[in-house]
């Protein structure tokens, strides 16, 4: 038996940041950068103004007050999008809209808000400084900057700041492209009536949400069966597009375990019983020439799920090029709102509802309970020494993927 | 001019739920359930093992002992997906998988760690009582059983609960499909070079991907022109697959924004000065014969993405039929870790680094620009009443969208 935080070590030290590929920067959205990215062009491009008004040169209107106005006459209209240098002589003005570029010769830029709105000529009632509502070019970005380093998370303000930087394509971590596959007899495909004997394979269904909720891209094979000739081959096939594979079921102490059979004679899978409940029978290792990470979860669904949010996801996002999680990795404080109990030498995951941060049990706790498990905002973590939880204990919880506001 | 929280309220007040959709239970991830929904069938479907062992009729070993164990014949091998109803006599013994079917006449398992695992007679080293190890059919869900209740979020675990009670489509609140639109002349689409008063179409890139970080799908329209003609004919066209639509610019005092000059003619459409900074001026208002809510941003990227955390991710959740967030939505405490100074009378929304819950500035904060936009992971929300903020200071924070660990 090894512990939850052994086997977890194990697998953090043997997974690796996927290979880096081009993106364009539309698709780039959630991946993390590969490379630095310099600046093709700086921001603003050209020096413009920052507010709708009048361009000016500041001299002309250090004197000015709403009492004792400067009169200028104005003798253009600059938009947004006018592609010409225009420029401005001394004792007169233009119009000028936010974004429009600033004309040789001015310096300041008066707000509508500061004149009489003139088209013709325009008193101005508010003296300005040189530089007062201008963006001066480069100033937020120089062409040949380093924009953004490698290992920055793209966002929306990161994939705005290269587009406008003149980026287009791009090298990032994909998102990790994840084969999904659930093994047994017993199992029906989704929308099929199960007989005597049979369930729906809800685990790769359950399994590839959550690899979409950790920021991957499954791929479901759905059920396989017990035959160990059908996994090897169906193990193979899918091999080429993978990035990692996560299997359920098949993985205990039963006499038709079939992926402990076949994975036990290839690759460097290893099965071990780690001290979790729900969870126990794990496996982990590397499956063909490109070395394909392959976690084998048990086929309960709570110990499937489970398996996934302690193992699976900080080994899909450390895949990604996300900054490696500390452990344990995203667990939130709570208040244990009733009493727990806990098997001794294991570490316990009970499916809880949170409110606030007032942690009740979910319902029935068996590693089947599809129900409570439904019910459940969080996992709440109780450690391998500790036996009992009293009300108003303080907890730690893994919140479960997939259950926040997006 | 309005205050934040006078615009929020009257777009909390007019947006509407969207009409749920039956979806097919695979593309239901991240939507909310729009009914109420009742188990197909029970779960467990039949009484099942819940480990690998034996099945047998507990009081034929209610004296098993490591040191007097009890014998028993092994009559068959039961794997999960056997579809045949045995029936199991008093004083045999069938081996049992995981999930596999009970035969009738057994009343426990006893695990195969507490026997020698033999095929032909098996030693029974522990004693066992009724129900031990077996899950009862309908133990975790009765058919007719409400599993999920309208308005409840679908995540992993719920739609596993689904696809396992037989059900394969149900009816939930669609993704917003969001329409983004960015106007004016001077916009170039990515990945094009801008000439003098150019500049990159980075506003409809960037808030494209903000919609999609809600959750909700967006539609990129790019940059239309400054022109009421073209700008009127988009709108409408896009009405039609629109369940919302962002304009980003043309909204301020400029002599050419023609998107307030349009939709001040059509619609409910009303713009105001919001007192916050940045991102004074907002319209909002509905459009067309299926009202659909339009928000009109002001351009300048760091205005439009503010803006867009501000009113419209609360929208969108909103329709999305999320619940309604509280207001302030989604603030998270951080402690200023310099002093940070605020305009009276305006809601300040600075671009902040966290180290932990430590917020200091991310760099320029000019509304346009991008550079420390992109640096930032959140926005720190400094109240009208609030002109200057010490280091040490306890401070509210809106994460920004994309920004945290998937």
């Amino acid at each position: 038996m090894i512990s939850v935080e052994q086997h977890l070590s194990r697998i953090m030290g043997t997974v690796k940041v996927i290979r880096p590929f081009e993106l364009g920067v539309l698709d780039a959205q959630g991946c993390v950068l590969a490379e630095d990215i310099t600046a093709r062009g700086s921001l603003p491009g050209f020096t413009n103004s920052a507010m709708d008004g009048y361009a000016v040169h500041a001299a002309d209107v250090a004197s000015a007050t709403p009492e004792d106005p400067v009169v200028l006459p104005v003798v253009n209209d600059i938009a947004a999008g006018n592609t010409h240098a225009l420029s401005l002589a001394q004792g007169q003005t233009m119009r000028i809209m936010t974004g429009a570029p600033m004309p040789r010769g001015a310096d300041a830029v008066v707000p509508v808000e500061a004149t009489d709105g003139g088209v013709v000529r325009v008193q101005v009632r508010q003296r300005s400084v040189v530089g007062q509502h201008v963006r001066e070019a480069g100033e937020d970005v120089e062409a040949g900057d380093v924009v953004l380093r490698r290992g920055t998370l793209l966002g929306p303000g990161q994939i705005a700041l290269l587009a406008a930087a003149g980026i287009a394509r791009l090298k990032v971590v994909p998102r990790p492209r994840v084969v999904v596959l659930s093994t047994g007899d017993e199992l029906v495909q989704v929308g099929l009536t199960p007989g005597f004997g049979q369930i729906v394979d809800s685990n790769s269904v359950m399994i590839s949400a959550a690899v979409t909720a950790v920021g991957a891209t499954p791929f479901r094979v759905g059920g396989v069966k017990d035959d160990a000739r059908e996994l090897m081959d169906t193990l193979e096939g899918q091999l080429v597009r993978a990035d990692a594979i996560i299997t359920t079921g098949g993985v205990s102490m039963g006499a038709f375990d079939t992926v402990k059979e076949v994975l036990s004679r290839v690759g460097t899978v290893q099965f071990d019983k780690v001290a979790m409940r729900p969870g126990m029978p794990q496996g982990f290792g590397l499956l063909g020439d490109e070395q394909v990470p392959v976690f084998t979860l048990p086929g309960n669904p709570v110990s499937a799920l489970v398996s996934f949010h302690v193992f699976v996801a900080p080994a899909l996002r450390a895949m990604a090029g996300r900054p490696e999680p500390s452990y344990p990795p995203g667990y939130v404080p709570a208040v244990a709102s009733e009493p727990f109990t806990s098997v001794p030498g294991k570490m316990e995951f009970l499916r809880v509802v949170l409110d606030g941060d007032s942690a009740r049990l979910a319902g029935g706790q068996g590693s089947h309970m599809l129900g409570a498990l439904a019910a459940a905002d969080a996992l709440a973590v109780i450690p391998e020494d500790v036996t009992s939880v009293q009300a108003g204990d303080a907890i730690e919880c893994l919140p479960l993927l997939g259950r926040e506001g997006l």
